[in-house]
């Protein structure tokens, strides 16, 4: 089977122009077929305040309303995915901007209310691997923003790292998967105050007792958790890494079962 | 040769969610292969005003500053767009939406710079029509914005009614191309002031003795140019008409040269 290159950007790195152009130099580097899966950026947040829209909180999760999810589709939709699409071309990648609509690939349903109802928020239900694939063998490089839809109509606000996760799980079949969390450090850190020392390989087992016994960030839980996910359903190979180690993943930590 | 329907959808449609539907729901009705292209609407106006932009007119023409290039990007190839596909999914047609910088298939100039600095709008050089054969064999249906870039990383603002004629030109050899100008009326229309009566068909040496009179209203213009560069360009059928004769054509305005 053909090795399949998947690259989630985070947030940090989409709101630095200058680190963002480096990402996408490397990720232009990349031998096809490859994947580009991107989060927001601050670009929201800032775009709801100059509307003078509030951000809603309840128990400190953001809930997405109608005018959020506005915003997000603006944003993450309209000026970030096209940003980078332009920005892949000028660099000779054939870069396509997708959402879970386009082309029906990422279907969804509005979360369930529980004790919390967070909104226009999607919950993923199934990714169309094979259309995803369809684009690739005419040439296309597919890039998502995490925005999916319910079929019915309505678009909805998705986590990115689960994107990442889902859409490399529907692409396991047709290809040897590689998974990589691109963030702003060269992998999972000892300890956030020496970025220079990765962990090496997280088990599923470690991953559990570091956060049992707190010494994982918060931020960094999504990401093992959906990189676990990746695994179990069949993905080949799953980092967090930096920018840097794209291709070769020296300091990068590499998730296992 | 197979007949691919292109249908350019305007602005007053866009802005009013009822007609919105109808013409979403004929466009669903039209066999594949088929193309949507469609205007901006009102938002980005009221986006503009929202986040306090001011809008740049110089001589009565609207000039495309960076500001107002992030709010075309969002609101059409955002919001409107990723809300048609989201919406014509819902109804069945395999949507992909789309801008020019997408796949590389509008490539444009930043118009140049005469009496007058527009700003970030782009003048179209070349439109890939075989990637966009390549998306409809594959089974999507494409659902452009007006927005192209200049393969450097600059997205441009375009005009719809242009993009629709050089995409419908772009695919004259591989189909039978119809391209209809979709608005708020039946065709064009004798008098403004008896919408019913439309006028069946209208020639080049008629469209310019229109201008000279000037009994033809002014938005018309770019709809009736670009219609007959269309033809001009190969394309087997050209239209101005409304939502109803999506399909029968009765009552709409045929160009020919």
């Amino acid at each position: 089977m053909n090795t399949l290159q998947i690259i989630k950007v985070g947030g940090k790195l989409i709101n630095d122009p200058i680190e963002l152009d480096k990402l996408l130099t490397a990720f232009d580097r990349i031998s096809d077929p490859k994947i580009l899966i991107h989060g927001g950026g601050r670009k929201a947040t800032e775009l709801s305040q100059q509307m003078g829209l509030e951000v809603k909180m309840i128990d400190g999760r953001r809930i997405t309303d109608a005018d959020t999810l506005e915003v997000a589709v603006m944003v993450y939709a309209g000026l970030v995915n096209k940003s980078i699409v332009a920005q892949l071309q000028s660099k000779g990648t054939n870069a396509i901007g997708l959402t879970g609509a386009d082309g029906n690939i990422i279907q969804a349903i509005k979360r369930p209310v529980d004790d919390i109802d967070y909104g226009l928020v999607g919950d993923i239900q199934y990714v169309d691997g094979q259309r995803i694939k369809r684009l690739i063998d005419v040439g296309f490089c597919p890039v998502f923003c995490a925005i999916s839809h319910d079929q019915k109509g309505q678009l909805l606000n998705t986590n990115a790292d689960t994107i990442a996760s889902v859409v490399a799980q529907s692409l396991a079949e047709s290809y040897d998967v590689s998974l990589k969390y691109c963030f702003e450090y060269d992998g999972v850190l000892h300890s956030i105050d020496d970025p220079d020392q990765t962990i090496d390989s997280i088990t599923e087992d470690l991953f559990h007792s570091m956060i049992d016994d707190g010494s994982i960030n918060a931020g960094m839980i999504p990401k093992l958790s959906n990189g676990i996910d990746a695994l179990k359903g069949g993905v080949a190979q799953v980092a967090v890494c930096g920018i840097h180690n794209l291709k070769s993943l020296d300091n990068a930590t590499l998730i296992s079962l």
